[in-house]
């Protein structure tokens, strides 16, 4: 293990799988201004919005708005979710140079979730793919449940390397392991890894774990270990949790900045501009600020 | 690493380092009903209360009628902490059988805090080991700001190892090694453990971390990989933290719990237990529930 000295790519996803999961309705103008400032705070991936049906995710009906509004940056991308042709096509036209699709690696999740089971739905990604290719634009491919499901519960690593083999296979340059309900622990989390990294480069993968048991930053460490250098995380923690009113869903950017700096790891973010960001956003979403981070380095409110 | 299989000592300090810091004033009887509750949970070794002095601690000022009023039960120890001759003769005449002394690895923190530097402090424990010899009570031993001080920042794994082998060479029959304020991350509380177990054995150590910066279970996690076994927490958090209302101080049993259960570790804890006492206590103390596990777990409040 050569942890320090080495540099970690963070992929900030607080605009789309976080806002995508917090209740009521969220201004675009917020929306822009939390992405500028994630961009300011050092962040340079940042998921902007979902090319997805208003109809199943009326969140983030403002797609449009917010791509075209954001002005492009040197060295900061701003992917979005695409899940379909047509969806690839909008994202396109607003601007999108950055795409990302999802299956999951649970049957049931699946099935509930994008009402396709996972065979039939990587089949409808082969036209996003082709069309992606030829625009040269690259596409990330989502993994859910690689930790459990909430429908089967315990997934075998199998089943997570199966789908992940096929996103790289059909040609996604990335593919981001999700603990969609945040249950997994470290050694699930080293073996889940160990598994997909047979069949997909370690380099290709990223961890996208969810604090929802308060497991995430362990789990990171874990296959931090094995070598996984890409790491999804939310500011603030956005994304709720459907369990517990409070309780977190994507672990908080600033809790894994923290951690990586103090592993003398690269980040290129400043801890304290995302801490004011994620205090930020919480006020106007008028919940509280839920990373232990961002409450720690806060000005005493008692 | 050899960690599926094997199992975990916990010792629970929320009746004393969480409820010592927790504001307000504790009735006796919730406190003794926390403990009883505790040791239904399957807790085995749980740290009921402090014999110092009421002007200095009164939230433990009940010390005498806490142990007095606690009936033994088969396998359940009830450590408490005595640092001076007084609160020894005052712990072993309400029925203590085992005590806790503590130092720090910070020159700064020990004046402020104890109001003596670190030899002097270790001196003062002499009479303390010598008697409790007499007497066979094991006695065991907690440095504080083992990964950063409030005062000094950080601390040079050397210091800690310096303090820790004094007070093994007093006698302690394990020393339990504190991040005070939190802000330790993996690497360094391998560090330091490393440090500490060349002049410890690893199995005469404890791991006491604080989840202020939400660091403790990936610090707990890369000690265990180094071979550490016995593990300091306090139900639902208890112990708040000086920095933040709400933010955590000691990492919450059941969240380190739910992480060894799910690498297969055996702990001896009924964790759905322990979740409702984490919510019992905090009904009694009125305040949010701050684990993640005790969060995740309850029914929905929304």
């Amino acid at each position: 293990m050569n942890l320090p000295g080495s540099s970690v790519r963070l992929v900030e996803v607080g605009p789309r799988d976080g806002l995508q999961n917090e209740p009521g309705t969220i201004p675009t103008a917020v929306k822009l201004s939390l992405i500028e400032r994630l961009a300011d705070a050092g962040l340079t991936w940042i998921e902007a919005t979902a090319f997805v049906s208003p109809k199943w995710v009326p969140q983030m009906a403002d797609h449009g708005e917010i791509m075209t509004a954001l002005a492009p940056r040197p060295g900061v991308r701003y992917p979005v979710l695409a899940p379909n042709l047509k969806g690839l096509e909008a994202a396109v036209a607003a601007g999108a140079r950055d795409v990302a699709v999802f299956a999951a690696a649970s049957e049931s999740f699946s099935r509930k979730n994008i009402n396709c089971g996972i065979d039939d739905s990587l089949d409808r990604f082969a036209p996003v793919m082709e069309r992606a290719r030829a625009l040269d634009i690259p596409v990330r491919g989502y993994v859910s449940c690689t930790l459990g499901c909430p429908y089967e519960g315990e997934i075998p690593p199998e089943a997570v390397a199966r789908v992940a083999a096929r996103l790289h296979a059909m040609g996604c340059h990335e593919i981001s392991l999700g603990d969609t309900i945040g249950t997994g622990t470290p050694l699930k989390a080293r073996r889940m890894v160990e598994r997909v990294a047979e069949v997909v480069p370690m380099a290709q993968l990223a961890a996208h774990f969810h604090d929802t048991y308060g497991q995430a930053l362990a789990n990171l460490y874990a296959v931090m270990e094995l070598g996984i250098r890409t790491i999804d995380a939310s500011v603030a923690g956005l994304g709720g949790c459907p369990y517990a009113r409070g309780a977190s869903g994507n672990v908080a950017t600033e809790d894994v900045v923290y951690m990586l700096h103090g592993m003398g790891i690269d980040t290129g973010v400043d801890l304290a501009a995302l801490v004011e960001t994620a205090h930020w956003i919480c006020g106007q979403l008028g919940r509280p600020v839920n990373s232990r981070v961002a409450r720690a380095m806060a000005p005493c409110d008692a």
